[in-house]
């Protein structure tokens, strides 16, 4: 027995085995590895020579391997822009500090292709735990992450019964409420504007809890224009002029999320209509745009910073290793402001 | 001389070894160790029969050391809330995926310490370049950074001569412009709303700017009301409130940047104030709600797509080695829009 494997059953001497030959607490040994500075000289130089004696290495790598943990947790979000995910995942960081964590957060431009590289990226660089935004991914990428032992949860989309742990909301309900308050106010003529749905599954259930509360009301969903465009302020306002061009224009335009129904809004003006008296416009999110615009728009509110804080907790939880909690659905609700009216005539 | 010496100067085997070994790419042989599911099986084999042979050893902090680089780029900035970073962000993203890194981000909340401790998990998580945001920083962090040999380049504030490379615009001479044509329409009752400049280099060079015009035009800038709060909607809205209940009460309000601007621009509206007949407000960054809001707002283009579309370019030039650029300043200029006019009576 060589003198490494006194101190641990492993040949590879730990973080743990240095702090334990040195008499300080591994946070100390961190301390001496990463912030020299910050350790007083005496415990530095004690520490450093429990280093060299037990042949332990310093390198990232073995470090994050010795402490298993790197109290890194990875989030991937579909964007960096127009404030979608901002709150929620500021919420999400703040906690994570608050439990000391640190979050690395990488942006996928909705590009399934992309987040799959940065999911491997963010375990190559020793995340404990990823947060992933929707449901809607190749099974191959559960199985990686499983193999590799690192926990997911999902965020943004509730799915009752799914694989994997989520939390979020019921897209699909929240949306068909507002579509039903839309047509308890006399609407028949709808327009949507979507993010596409083939890869996003929240943008699907968003549709979907329209076109069945439209059925329900006996009005034939194929009949209901819709147009699919990336969510931007941009987009949204061609997608809307796209609406009103058509013979028989919408009287309201739901919009999949708020940045969309901002687009729409700008695009309303330049065309001379008045919102609402000439055409309603919906969001969906109730970013803080959603109140600052003028007329303020009417939209779902979803709880972003309740979702970040709570999608911390479980994480943490699930990194420590405690047993799993059940997905957790979160309640949203209506904000009826002022882009909502009754259609016009 | 033992075996693996006969692959490599080191007595590590290197991915480069093993790439050697089994006659394919390195790239060949990380997507064996990452994603084997991608390689043909013959291929997969005959890598996995060189690991085994050198004695490779395929753990994170090894294959980042063996490969050297990581293709990883860490990016720290103030805060995701509000979109203020989001769109240089963006691009800078977009820019380092075509270049082949990937991007992870954090975010300190204007706070010294976090971005301390998370510069140092980049670090840790192997990192091979630092994006970081202003000049304001312990010069120890620098070290800590030399000393690893981690590139780091300074964005959104140009500074001539800093020892640290950077890539910006001079925030001073962009306020200072503005600042110019608000006295040029004849205001000279000032109300500043700032960001703390005491740890923030950008809000302070900000406030410069306009005491340094209005010093120049003949105005005592002590008299000139400033209120510093966080950036914030709603802590803008305050401020303004705060500055319009003086006894004198500014004819403009000129805002450290545009998420403040926002917030006054409601305050006006539930205090019954016409902007700008009433009372003027500007702003900062030019981001997306600067044009959407209603009045369009009156601000200060900052180009942030462009910087970070370069600051990606300068970052992986650092990385590969290549001779260092000098620092880049970039051109601001004015968005005259809806909520500066001339000052009332």
């Amino acid at each position: 027995m060589n003198r490494k494997q006194k101190h641990s059953e492993r040949s590879v001497p730990t973080l743990e085995d240095v702090a334990r030959h040195a008499d300080v607490s591994t946070a100390t040994v961190s301390r001496c590895l990463n912030s020299p500075d910050r350790v007083i000289e005496k415990t530095r130089k004690r520490v450093l020579a429990a280093v060299r004696e037990l042949g332990y290495s310093p390198n990232f790598g073995a470090r994050a391997l010795a402490a298993k943990r790197t109290n890194t947790i990875g989030a991937i979000i579909p964007t960096m822009e127009n404030a979608i995910f901002a709150r929620g995942i500021q919420a999400f960081q703040e906690e994570l500090h608050r439990l000391g964590f640190t979050l690395l957060v990488s942006s996928s431009s909705y590009r399934p292709d992309l987040e799959d590289e940065q999911i491997r990226a963010l375990v190559a660089r020793g995340a404990d735990a990823l947060l992933l935004i929707g449901h809607h991914r190749d099974p191959e990428i559960y199985r990686f992450l499983e193999d590799r032992g690192v926990p997911v949860l999902v965020a943004w989309a509730y799915q009752k019964g799914a694989a994997v742990a989520s939390i979020g909301f019921d897209n699909r309900r929240a949306m068909a409420e507002l579509a039903e308050k839309v047509m308890d106010l006399g609407h028949r003529k709808l327009g949507i504007i979507s993010a596409g749905q083939a890869l996003n599954d929240r943008a699907r259930d968003r549709v979907r809890g329209v076109m069945e509360v439209a059925a329900k009301r006996g009005l034939d969903p194929q009949a209901i224009a819709l147009v699919e465009t990336p969510y931007s302020i941009e987009n949204g306002g061609h997608a809307f002029r796209q609406l009103m061009e058509q013979e028989e224009p919408p009287t309201v335009v739901i919009c999949g999320n708020d940045v969309l129904a901002v687009g729409a809004m700008q695009m309303a003006r330049q065309m001379g209509l008045r919102v609402p008296q000439d055409v309603s416009i919906t969001g969906f999110d109730d970013i803080e745009l959603a109140a600052v615009v003028a007329p303020s728009l009417t939209t779902v509110h979803v709880p972003h910073r309740d979702m970040g804080r709570q999608a911390a907790q479980i994480l943490v939880d699930m990194v420590l290793g405690k047993p799993l909690a059940q997905s957790v659905l979160l309640e949203t609700d209506l904000r009826l402001r002022e882009t909502l009216g009754p259609p016009k005539g």
